[in-house]
């Protein structure tokens, strides 16, 4: 995939697919719109995300890594694939629970070198459960 | 455990081993020190936390949640158990790579309601790849 | 003022005026909004703001300042006053020049102990400068 | 000066009184080490640098620009002056009282296109008042 190519979301499905972590997430694309750098990605629970057994309650790492990849192909968007995170903040507000969660990510500005994500993770009630920000560079990794 | 003991390295590691994600991740207790709030832990390379298949790279998600869970653990010890993060901050400065990164967190400050945490990621050979910093509540999650 | 009464934005300037630092950042609020706990104020440029003698360019202090503040009240309109920063995240998107900067800042969550605030600044083109978002005390200070 | 000259503490200090923000905080420089990537400012107490009048007691905002300021020339000492403050994390661990703080950044690491800082600032009883860590451009502004 060259530099200038944007990807869709089978694309990126298939990006995830082959990345063992993101595959241990289990992480699903739900939409990606080129033109407005935004991607939609889902994390249904599995019994290896959760913070204690039997909790139906992920853990913030799982969290926190839904939130950085979301973010990243955000920015990803403009440059055609993924990037390398140069730095993250989570925020979390309230625990996160099953069945699944959902992120949405906008890159704010993608300059020359760095790009900025947003990303705001809802649980299946549609609360917020936890937002991010993320620095990445705006240079394939 | 009450909020008023202490817990040691095994203690930890039984806390690691309880918590399905935590145990996914293969988390290492190499050492914890209540009077200085100290805690050093280590994540072995593992297929399932790779970036891409056989690059012997870590995933920057498992990265983050070697710090958030160190840093927890650095504050936790000021109140005797686990703790709810607020937020997290991780900078990534290297690629990291197996066979394991070693994480050294210290908790710079724990208050009546709040607890902050410094966290280092060191690879095998002893260089920086990420720093991470944390804030936590100071009550028992 | 007390905990449950909401400010009004000629409340919330007095509240700048009677701050020091505050008025030698000269800022100007421009609405508040208690329902939706968003704060908009502006800042115009003045001499002692510059990054470089008539440069007409804000130093990053300044911007950051700003961002404290706004994101600070809007927190405080669910308290009834300003409270404690806890921490706090700018990322400087673009120069940022006069004539002035106007930040809007809107409460992401408000729970019992902690509230978070988004800010978006923007120059007086429209477009973005910084964004910021801080981690504030929902107690009052 | 050129990309390569390091600067000294005399350097600094013409540089910080050319800045009229910075010289409105009034930062003075104790002590540069190029070696090492060190840089400690004192910040005295002034009038419009108080929260409330007559508190004795420093606003964030200043704190943050100080923060800033220390992080970004701990960074350029490896570039041989200012640089771009790519975003910025201030912790509040402990309100900040005159007669002055101190801040001491030093370069966790300096690569080829980014630099991140780590501040600590302490009040004049040795008591840690914030944290701080900026990512910088690793290029000259």
């Amino acid at each position: 995939m060259s530099e200038t190519t944007p990807f869709n979301a089978a694309d990126l499905q298939k990006m995830f697919d082959a990345s063992p972590f993101i595959s241990a997430l289990g992480l699903e694309v739900l939409s990606v719109k080129a033109d407005t750098l935004e991607v939609e990605v889902r994390m249904p629970m599995r019994p290896n995300l959760e913070r204690l057994p039997d909790s139906n309650q992920f853990h913030g790492g799982p969290i926190a890594s839904l939130i950085d990849t979301t973010g990243d192909f955000a920015v990803g968007l403009a440059v055609g694939g993924g990037v390398p995170t140069i730095d993250l903040r989570i925020d979390y507000l309230r625990p996160g629970f099953g069945p699944y969660l959902t992120a949405r990510a906008t890159a704010r500005r993608v300059g020359k070198t760095i790009g900025i994500a947003d990303v705001d993770v809802f649980g299946a009630d549609g609360k917020l459960v936890a937002i991010g920000r993320g620095c990445y560079s705006a240079k394939r990794g």
